[in-house]
């Protein structure tokens, strides 16, 4: 449980999976999918590229789990009881279980040991958004990205949105308001006044995650998707200058593509927006600790509401909810920050539709950290499974990829191959 | 006190000293000795080397204390009491102090933030036998290289040492044996036979600290001594085949060079073999968690009797003593054991006549993790200030380390400098 302390000596089970269908023992390789927030089968169901490349690269694949996500807990069910028991959910100990398990399978899995290992993930879980911290970009660039998405996949789409706060706000200080709007937003309990704020979070955030997942086919990523789901959203979205109501009612339409594009939705639950298999609880702790993200909006670059980046309030509401306060320079500290120069073989891929390009890195850094964009690429597309209908620069991104890793199996060979 | 998890919030006082008077902020740089294992103003003292090149690379010179040694105590005067309060002694902790108290400089000393930092230290401190683990070199190699440096100090010398634990041996056997080996070797407390493995361990150390110290010159690093002490200490052990109460005498003058060069002390504790500066007690606690050093004798290969490397004993004793069992490979897994060509920036450097160059790198492993090996030298020899009576071997050894230093800071500038 603890791998930096000898007086907690508990352990606990890591739950990783494994495929060797493709594996050759002689020059193949390990990709090793380093889990992140979330149950690894869910994963190890949408990251389509490894399974993808398991036969050109002759690979193993392993998915390994992220402690205190999926079925990997130090506590079992008291592992989310308190700050105390949460005390072990941090990066460096995720890392260092990962670091173990390898050498565990070096041990233990026959020819694993003279393999080279390729670390593979997605968002937290690998080296996408590392510069979305404290003083290393603006707190604006993350909804400036979001709203770009809006602006470009339907005309008035952004404004139309910008409008809805203020109609949002005018109709909940009246009378009848709130009750007409539970009824034409369909959300699962009555709103109070008091409510109003969440509920302006929660569409906000269903913005936010339709630029995640803006792909260019059917997917079920987040939720069940048409391709280019924000095109079909901002076909809703196209007069910002109607009466606030009717605004409200083609909100809810542009909503129900996110929330209801199965039909099977009876009702919307404002404190939901993800599916359950992201385990957005936790998450909020490691937010609230190590990954501070800084998130600020004006209402002028972006199409919300104006909010500063208050740390001091952040910093109450997580002692509020977790009994913790963030530490938000450690992250930089810890990992380096923009100064990571000394570091070697390392892909930043990015998709330019990703709200979270913004804090990624996106100009090669060396001969060795380069970088991989994809103009119609949204949040870690390219971990998906390869379709008939991938834009090019996909399958550019895919290809450049592969290269990559080839050249550093072949590194590995060469310079650790023992003589016969 | 703890930077890798978030429900300890205390903090402590971390002790540094800090030097500016040959510091320039334009084209300067910071030396940052890392502490290791004592009080920081007796390392301050005893690495002249710094003090020597601070006015040739316009440095800051910045000392920074280990926690847990000297005055920088996490839980104060409790900090040792049992393995909870010691949970926080770890080397990943104390890299993450330096890394906080590095960010804390460049915020708050006017013209550090542009500076490059080099890292200097000594022995755990530094990059010095970062091999000496588990399964990285044989367990014998470090007692070897201590009897090479008694062989090569005189003739017959490590002959009779080896004889020597025979000796004590037989003589513990009989009746009048165990006072006369605590009056001839002049010991504070009469020996009982359950202390002569004790008292073999308290000579056989006192060998291998006099190989650390080794000096060409007289120095009081662990002790005060005249220089080459091996030399002075062999000239009393030059015939192995004498009785054996002869021999033992002989050994006690050996080891008075050692313990009473200055005159001054009145009898030997075999509980002691250091100078107090040296942090042993809490020492002990990181060779019982992290720090796993496994060393072992044979007889044949060195002049020690036959001790095989028992990791189980070693374990059971660490629980004796401080609460806590050793984890043996985890160093290995941390910081990469044999595998490190991805890191950089490091010089390894090394005496041959150090016992712990044998868990050295004495092999340049990149253009930028070079060797600088000190054919005349002991244990970090080279950080002591430059006499006039050091070796050539010596004398170059700096110059180059200041050669790299000075192409490090070169790069950084160029690197780094902003456009005017």
């Amino acid at each position: 449980v603890d791998h930096f302390g000898f007086y907690n000596t508990k352990s606990f089970k890591q739950r990783y999976l494994i495929a060797d269908k493709y594996w050759k023992t002689y020059d193949g390789v390990i990709l090793f999918y380093t889990g992140n927030e979330g149950d690894i089968t869910w994963f190890a169901n949408h990251t389509g590229f490894m399974w993808d490349v398991a036969e050109k690269l002759k690979a193993l694949l392993v998915f390994a789990e992220h402690r205190y996500y999926g079925e990997s807990l130090p506590f079992g069910e008291d592992s989310f009881r308190d700050a105390k028991h949460l005390n072990f959910l941090t990066s460096e100990q995720a890392l260092a279980d990962f670091a173990e398990l390898i050498r565990h399978l070096r041990k233990t899995v026959p020819g694993a040991d003279g393999q080279p290992f390729i670390a593979i993930g997605g968002s937290y879980g690998a080296s996408a958004p590392i510069w979305q911290f404290q003083e290393l970009i603006p707190c604006g660039v993350f909804m400036k990205i979001v709203t770009e998405d809006f602006r470009k996949s339907g005309e008035k789409c952004s404004e139309s949105i910008l409008r809805s706060w203020g109609a949002i706000n005018r109709l909940s200080n009246t009378g009848s308001g709130l009750p007409w709007l539970s009824r034409t937003l369909h959300l699962c309990a009555s709103l109070n006044a008091e409510d109003i704020q969440r509920l302006k979070d929660w569409i906000a955030e269903t913005w936010v995650n339709l630029a995640m997942v803006n792909y260019p086919y059917p997917a079920s990523f987040l939720k069940p998707l048409p391709s280019w789901p924000i095109k079909v959203v901002c076909q809703y979205l196209t007069n910002p200058y109607m009466s606030d109501s009717l605004l409200i009612q083609n909100i809810y339409q542009a909503l129900n593509v996110y929330y209801n594009y199965s039909g099977q939705s009876k009702c919307n639950n404002i404190s939901e927006t993800t599916t359950g298999n992201l385990g957005s609880r936790v998450w909020g702790y490691q937010t609230c600790t190590e990954i501070i993200l800084p998130f600020c909006t004006n209402g002028i670059d972006d199409m919300f509401e104006a909010r500063v980046w208050d740390l001091d309030k952040y910093s109450d509401d997580c002692y509020k909810q977790w009994g913790v306060r963030p530490r938000p320079s450690w992250v930089t500290t810890l990992y380096g920050g923009k100064d990571i120069r000394s570091h070697s073989n390392i892909i930043f891929s990015n998709g330019d539709l990703d709200p979270w390009s913004g804090g990624g890195v996106t100009e090669d850094l060396s001969d060795t950290l380069v970088v991989v964009n994809i103009p119609e690429g949204a949040h870690h597309l390219d971990l998906r499974s390869s379709t008939d209908t991938d834009p090019p620069s996909l399958e550019l991104a895919r290809t450049v990829e592969v290269k990559h890793m080839k050249q550093w199996i072949t590194d590995f060979y060469s310079n650790n191959r023992r003589q016969p």
